[in-house]
């Protein structure tokens, strides 16, 4: 049986943040949930997580997760910290100490540190530059014997280059003995959870060394630097699994993914793009530099141009979208429909084949197939309190630089005279103006340059 | 007499792609159209290329070129390869065997490698970490005679770090002879034409080693992540240039140039641009951050904002164009003319000092001089079915949010009034407007908010 | 007492360009005003500069600072330039020479070479590859006793890593009788400054050598490439600050300030953001992706979304702007506004809570509180020859797609129908519209396709 303890008690000082440093994101979310979906994949009888600065603020983030919440009112170190959760976990299951502040950290790596038989398994890093490290003692049989903080190692064992990560497995019937014995004796008056190697190396107890795989996957988040390192890290993992798959980027170090990007196949992404929330490019997907798209599915064949921006929408397949396009919440776009520049979308339905292409918003509307909106269009969606919506029938041909003021419809087939405010009905199949009669002024003087 | 011939019937099953890997673009062009384009800068009597996988589509991409194509139906190794071309070759010509997946090769390179008088001349490298290529084996007279694969080498001939490119030179008389020899008794039951090194040695043959300058030149491309790494590459000699050449870069790293970017003097580039096809920049011209460029020509001291989309334009001197400027094929832009946010121009013709800067749509339009357009004019070129022309004249005044329904003419020096649609042409010189009536309602109430 | 000489007369004519070398840009700012700013954060006396390429243009650009310019008419080596500024210097005083094209010299380096006692001390470092450097050659005592040239060092002083960097901090006495005795026999017939360490080193007078911190801040510019990477250092050290002053950066090579960026707790920047001159940002403040900003304060809890451009502007707190927002120069949002897509703004001033959300132009205008814009709304304050204000009271509603032809108010609480031309002050409280009858044309046919 396995518990996961997870510890995400700190402020992280370093941070100079009203956030708790749990809740910082990696990639869009707090790292804390990082380590949880890490937790979950191991399939434990039990996730405990140690919370304490920002009260409830760290477990309100994660009300939806079938978390055991345990309190450490005062921060004395990483041994009270699990203190406070030993009377939680069960007697005969051994419990990974995960760090919330290390969101990297790997299944597989996790999987090998479990793996270890030992009452007390460290995970431990071989570093390149240890210095500063507390460096991992191991005896003949290479079993772990200590470990020695950098200060206190003597000039053979600072040649060490195996740190300790803070993370560990435990047998929990070891773990609360040892606890009972943990002291607080030393400058700072805190308890600490490593000082349990100690203990079993003096109990001829074995204590087990697993090396993680690489360095990113147990490097703890204490500053804004090292967010931005491991928010590197992350997105440039994520960038060469994008690649294995097959997707064409044009730069792996310009692509930022905050969620779950899938893919099809024959995909291509053009620099500087940000996805967010959960994305689906369908086969043959082409994505212009310096676009943003969050919650979105985009069909096959679909080229989407640059500097656009999309937000909870659905496309079908060979739409051309962009550049400078902005769909918005509840757009759905059929397939080999088109959407161009300096066009706002929202909550707007178009049918196959449709084009809305220069300068117009187009909101609540719903816009059958084969119309062609010109440049310039504007639904009035809002009269100051109440949004009503447009629906324009197949084969509408609306003129440019017109008004449709909601609730209207627009007859199937009906053409709309360019710079027109409609505000009734337009019946199918004609055409219906609303502008003015063109006069010219004569003899008309222009303005001159008012002296001041 | 000098033969090439470029090896580019490979699969590329690691692509993860329906595109025959030679066709995947590495800065905007098929990778095999490099190395095509270094091997007609080599001045060969004739340049062959095997195909093989994905069919016609290779030949399709380069029915431009003065190719010999030759068929390699079946993939049965390098050897097989140059079999089916063997036939093709000029009897007395030296022949340099190319790589269709190893794009960045230089000219340079390739002429010290065909300076080299043996009958078969290698091309090596130097790599810093050799491992799992195959080794350089020079005898006492630094001739090669053999290249041993990682698995079968010695310990003594894994500390050797040159290592076999696959590109070479090679006689034709030698290498029909060596050809006849070629057996396929191997695991694969491939032909490799790596094996002729072997033969020439047994014959006492000399075979010349000649080293490459760098890496990415000799670097083969076998899935997205090579792709990547050889575009980066590809684009950081690119910015490298353009920095010797002496235009500011603000950063190199972040600039993609798919195609030619010729530069006068004192030209600045921003962060994050992208430029297509042949462009070209006038001395003092300054690009703002994030501009997408393809096929332009930008004239002196033309200053171009932020987000600025140029496809298939002329832009001549001391122009303001941006930020957020799109301007489509056919626009032609004179001296000194301005263009604004969220303005799409097509098939625009803007002569000397004329105004766009605002919210506008001029497509299929003349535009005299000193024009000043306001902000949310459309240009109405589409019927529907068929697109008619606008034409203004030198110094009309459009006023804000104005249609010009085309055909139609706006006289020189014509004043059209905001808000107005235009169907008819517009005298010289006068006031034309067509425009509503204001009036007030009076009594007039505000909607509630409908209760639901 | 301190003086400080910068010598800056090079023509740089790798730079190939026509602005003299100092002039071009780190940051936004002419390298020598790096050097003139450092300088006088060390409180000299007296700052002189040495100029002579490009005559005028270089004191022309700090007419505003309190410098002693110096002319040297012709280029005949460092020797020579100093020489020019000996009758200006103090004859009591220390002199710290700088190079105004090595800008990123930090202020706390040079308070470590003006502590040493020495009569002259080098400022010098240790290069990893010092090959080509003239090396810095010391006694037992560790004093410097000559600087070799790469070509005249042995084998054994090319072993040394320390370098000279050119910058230097000598007393005016010694330095007078010093430059009395520098010859020019040599190659270049140049008078070389480094000339005086070995006079002193004869004299057996000791000279001081301090190491400076890092390689950036003693690297000379000399090419577009050497500016890019000093910009690339730049940059990164002024991201590092932001880190560590608890910004939350979404890559720190993605980000240029070329200013002064002041920020407040909690605030996030993502990828691509370019920042000009003085910004502020306050507490929880956000700036989405690709934004370039100048010159602005944006007020607490304010989010900026992408693809934002801001030049000249104050915003207020909790405020909604973008994505592709554009905020010219005179543009003051109060708090709690939101400005959306494809609008511009200019010189208007906003009061709290208004909404200008969809593609419009507002100039020269006064929003009151609580003001709805409709989308495509122009305000039209051009007339070809004066520029007029619009003023729109509190609560007032302008329908999508009007027009206010300015000078025009419309009153507080007054309502304005979609797609009105309004060309006359529009009454408090009241609906007031401009626009034609809606009449549908029966009978009348589309347009067919024209035979060409």
């Amino acid at each position: 049986m396995l518990n996961i303890l997870i510890l995400a008690a700190g402020k992280g000082t370093r941070m100079h943040s009203d956030l708790p440093k749990v809740l910082h994101p990696v990639a869009g979310k707090p790292m804390l949930a990082h380590v949880i979906e890490t937790a979950k994949q191991l399939s434990p009888s039990k996730i405990l997580v140690v919370y304490g600065f920002g009260g409830d603020a760290v477990p309100d983030q994660f009300r939806h997760e079938n978390i055991h919440w345990v309190q450490q009112a005062e921060q004395l170190g990483t041994g009270h910290a699990v203190m406070q959760a030993l009377p939680f976990l069960d007697p005969e299951a051994k419990t990974l100490i995960m760090l919330g502040d290390v969101p990297l950290i790997s299944v597989q790596t996790c999987q090998e540190l479990l793996k270890n038989q030992a009452k007390l398994t460290l995970l431990t890093f071989a570093k390149a530059n240890p210095s500063g490290y507390g460096r991992i003692v191991r005896n003949a049989q290479d079993e772990v014997v200590a470990i020695v903080e950098h200060k206190d190692a003597s000039e053979e064992q600072r040649q060490i280059n195996e740190i300790n990560t803070g993370i560990m497995a435990v047998d929990n019937h070891a773990l609360s003995e040892w606890l009972k014995n943990l002291g607080n004796d030393n400058a700072q008056g805190e308890y600490y959870l490593t000082d349990i190697v100690g203990m079993a190396s003096q109990q001829g107890i074995a204590v087990g060394g697993v090396l993680a795989a690489n360095e990113p996957e147990i490097t703890g988040i204490n500053s804004k630097s090292d967010l931005a390192s491991i928010e590197r890290c992350y997105q440039q993992q994520q960038a060469a699994q994008l690649l294995q798959q097959g997707v064409t980027l044009s730069d792996p170090a310009r692509i930022d993914i905050r969620g779950k990007l899938s893919v099809g196949r024959d995909v291509h992404i053009d620099v500087g793009c940000v996805f967010e929330g959960e994305v689906h490019l369908a086969d043959g997907v082409r994505i212009g530099p310096y676009c943003v798209i969050r919650n979105a599915s985009i069909g096959v064949g679909t080229a989407i141009a640059a500097f656009t921006h999309i937000d909870d929408a659905e496309i079908g397949k060979q739409a051309k979208i962009g550049p400078y396009a902005r769909l918005r919440p509840g757009t759905v776009l059929q397939d080999e429909t088109h959407v161009g520049n300096f066009v706002e979308l929202k909550n707007a339905q178009v049918d196959v084949g449709s084009k809305i292409n220069h300068l117009s918003y187009v909101g609540d509307t719903t816009v059958g197939k084969q119309v062609n909106i010109g440049a310039g269009t504007i639904t009035c969606n809002y009269d100051g309190v109440n949004k009503f919506r447009t629906v324009i029938g197949d084969n509408a041909f609306i003129g440019s630089d017109s008004q449709l003021i909601a609730p209207v419809t627009i007859g199937a087939g009906a053409t709309i005279g360019a710079g027109s405010t409609i505000s009734k009905d337009a019946p199918a199949g004609e055409l219906t103006v609303a502008r003015g009669r063109q006069v010219t002024v004569s003899g008309w003087k222009r303005p001159e340059k008012i002296k001041k």
